[in-house]
């Protein structure tokens, strides 16, 4: 994932049931399901290897690394799974893949994977970041340590790991499935939007009943927090220069000439400072909240069921001793779920080294990152703030947009989140309907239009450190609330029952 | 110098006379002077052996190097040169060194060297930085290149070579001298007003007519400046961070949390904002303005004079195309010496690399410098500053001084200016008034409470790299308006004898 959406926000209440134990956790509660829960474990050895093998051939796409094998290697996956047809796709970027399984039912699910992974230091990382090493996790059991463990080679893994199952067992799938595969994830899914506009696939798209990203998404105490959506985000660098304002020094020059020479940094620091209130926080770009829609009683009463006990151990993991305002908890998760932000990521001007140099710079950037919330878009945010500064004699400080996407969100009576809490029911796991995160992921591409589908993350199992060292999944749970590999897979195939049984109810 | 006073700003005309060839170079016209010169031309070589030994043993204050024997080096040179005592004085930092030369004369002279030399690189240098090897400098004529050949021990050793000229010819010096020494001068002569406290010295220098520093004043046309006064300076760090201030985060946060979590660079965007008015320049300071002293006419005179003539080649140095307000170039200048400033030089916060990262920083700098004019103090300065912020609501944004000092001036009819311009005059030299440097030099610390002593700068001769890879010291000038070692030398020599006229005349 390009943005943290895994961050520790919300959380939920103790499991009602343990997990592997429940006698619920047959969802289609039949034979064939049996047989497919035995094919998983029997290939379970197997099954590690093929994703140790995967995390061994990393595609990493801002520097260019095994993006045609990567896309190669994604292609075969599907087709060793059990999808009939698979190809590699071009999308002006790095390749993408596409493929379809036509088990001859009534529905088809659409499902979306990411088969690149972040850049990593491998001096940073206790066991090597493409070994796939098994190690003990102390209290929860067996990991795999591998850079793609978590985000998202493992529980796309597992969920391949659910096809061959059918397979294997001779079962037919319920649905039908399209894969859309991309290799540009971790740099902004920028070319993602031309590839699903592909005739081809657009159809095959609009022909499904939603689309669902295999996560891993059990906290320590096993509760699950299903995401009705999420924020938009942009990046943006403001530079502001003395060659592009014409004022102000062209390079560094001496600070004594403060006195007779502009500052592209003090130009910056003015033009910040009408980007929020005074009060530090409320954004005041020009318009900015024409769009903003408010939270509804529902989302308000979702969200207020989903808060955490223990506000204490939230800040301290946060380090933050006081909310805005002084709000009480709930108060500002209202505040965090439903406020769009103009947050300053860096600074960066002049002189950086300790104490200081009597210099006056010729340039001064700040990166900043505004979160959107549902109605605004990003094409909307860009111009306003462009329009905004531009009023106010910043026009020639460069607006760089570095990435970015509108708001998600899907419908709480949408196929893929019922098929996701009906399976977690039925599982005996505790869970929650989290109305928006903070955070932010590219949903937009399949929520928005020409699309308009409802997509979502669905999955058991536990892991962590996407994006840095030591990122591992739980392969052997020691704790019966927590999934491990096998019942992250078996949590699948339920969950395509689900869909099957959701689909035949609704249409 | 910890700043660069040498920076190019003001210039002067043509020379009206060809130093060297000037008849009235041997500006006391008598057989006496006629020796000492004589004296020079006899020691050259020897002379410049002692630059280089002096060069070869660097004290760098920072790092600690010879800071011991530096100064019994210092002390060593003195006694050589004609000092009949001369003693290492603690000051609680690196240690100074107090000489004295009783030459029977009615009237003093106070003499003040540093022997501190910045640090280097030798990876940087063209040739060993230790070593003053002299090399060609086309147009210019031979140079001696090594760390301290400009900045100070060049000037500083012909200075000394005139002393040795005066001992050789067997002739007594017209002005008796007082030396005070520092190893500290480039980390901010911070013990210095200590070791000018000590009563011994501080009695000693109140008998003295003026302090003079030795420098190299030339430029490439052979003009000088004679200074009148510099602005002071305060260096400053302002640090906004969760931690100090009980909001936001205690370190780097997920930047979506900007929805709930207060922004420690916000924080310290805002208290900047409230530091200069909206036109990005003037100081907002509460009180800022209330000891600042205009111009006087006789400074805008002095101004207009030493008005370089060719503006263009000033702002194509710089990489300026307009100045401040667009003003032409003489209310600019008097913009220069006479205003106030506050300047960034360097703003730095959370992610610093290329584009983007989301988070939110739990701590934020801006360096900051403030140019104080007369009668400003730095004491007056940082207290205005600190109850500026707190009185907005930035009391907890620490305010770190890490250098500076009041403004320096000096009365152009005081001694060591008279005595620097007629020698300079007689020597056929092109030379200006300038009333204020917008650079600075700690020459408070004999011009303020409680010396109240007329301090400046004098010598001819060139060289520059102060505070650069290859420092220079032009040793043989090949233009005749441009003087070299032995001339510099002979300059000081005319110097003391134009004191000891001025002292008589006056008292």
């Amino acid at each position: 994932m390009q943005f943290d959406r895994h961050l520790m926000i919300g959380g939920a209440a103790v499991l009602a049931m343990a997990f592997a134990a429940s006698p619920a956790n047959s969802a289609a509660g039949n034979a064939s399901h049996d047989k497919v829960v035995a094919a998983i474990k029997a290939d379970q050895d197997a099954a590690i290897e093929r994703l140790r093998a995967w995390i061994a051939l990393p595609t990493i796409a801002n520097m260019g690394i095994n993006t045609p094998q990567g896309a190669e290697y994604m292609r075969q996956l599907a087709l060793d799974a059990g999808f009939q047809q698979a190809k590699v796709v071009a999308s002006g970027g790095v390749p993408g893949v596409f493929a379809t399984l036509d088990a001859g039912a009534k529905h088809t699910l659409a499902i979306y994977f990411m088969y690149d992974v972040k850049h990593y230091d491998p001096t940073e990382w206790s066991s090597p970041p493409l070994e796939g090493k098994i190690v003990e996790r102390p209290g929860e059991g067996q990991a795999l340590v591998g850079r793609g463990a978590v985000n998202q080679k493992g529980p796309q893994m597992a969920f391949l790991t659910a096809l061959h199952a059918f397979k294997d067992a001779g079962v037919k799938l319920p649905v039908n499935l399209v894969l859309v595969a991309e290799g540009e994830e971790e740099i902004g899914s920028t070319n993602f939007p031309t590839l699903l506009a592909d005739p081809e696939i657009k159809a095959a798209l609009q022909r499904s009943v939603g689309v669902m990203m295999p996560s891993t998404g059990q906290s320590r105490d096993g509760s699950v927090s299903l995401d009705l959506g999420a924020k938009g985000v942009i990046e943006i660098q403001l530079v502001s220069s003395g060659d592009k304002w014409g004022r102000g020094p062209a390079k560094d020059i001496h600070s004594s000439l403060m006195a007779r020479v502009d500052s592209p940094a003090w130009h910056l620091v003015k033009a910040l400072d009408t980007l929020v209130a005074d009060d530090g926080f409320t954004p005041t770009v020009d318009g900015w909240f024409e769009n903003v829609r408010p939270l509804t009683p529902r989302e308000k009463e979702l969200l207020a069921a989903s808060l955490p006990k223990d506000e204490e151990a939230v800040k301290k993991v946060l380090g933050v001793r006081r909310w805005i305002q002084d709000e009480d908890f709930l108060t500002s998760t209202y505040r965090l779920a439903s406020q769009p932000t103009v947050n300053i990521q860096g600074l960066v001007s002049g002189y950086l080294g300790p104490g200081g140099k009597t210099v006056l710079p010729g340039r001064a950037e700040a990166k900043l990152d505004f979160r959107l919330v549902p109605d605004m878009t990003k094409a909307e945010a860009v111009e306003k703030l462009k329009a905004h500064l531009a009023k106010r004699g910043f026009g020639d400080i460069e607006v760089i947009v570095s990435g970015g996407y509108s708001p998600t969100e899907s419908p709480e009576d949408s196929m893929v989140v019922q098929a996701g809490a009906a399976t977690l029911k039925k599982a005996g796991i505790e869970y929650s309907l989290f109305p928006r995160r903070a955070g932010s992921w590219p949903g937009v591409v399949f929520t928005g239009p020409p699309l308009k589908m409802a997509a979502g993350h669905f999955g058991v199992g536990r892991g962590g450190g996407a994006h840095a060292p030591d990122e591992w999944l739980l392969v052997e749970s020691s704790d019966p609330r927590v999934a491990g590999y096998a019942q992250q897979a078996e949590a699948f195939v339920d969950y395509l029952y689900e869909i099957a049984r959701e689909a035949k109810t609704s249409r």
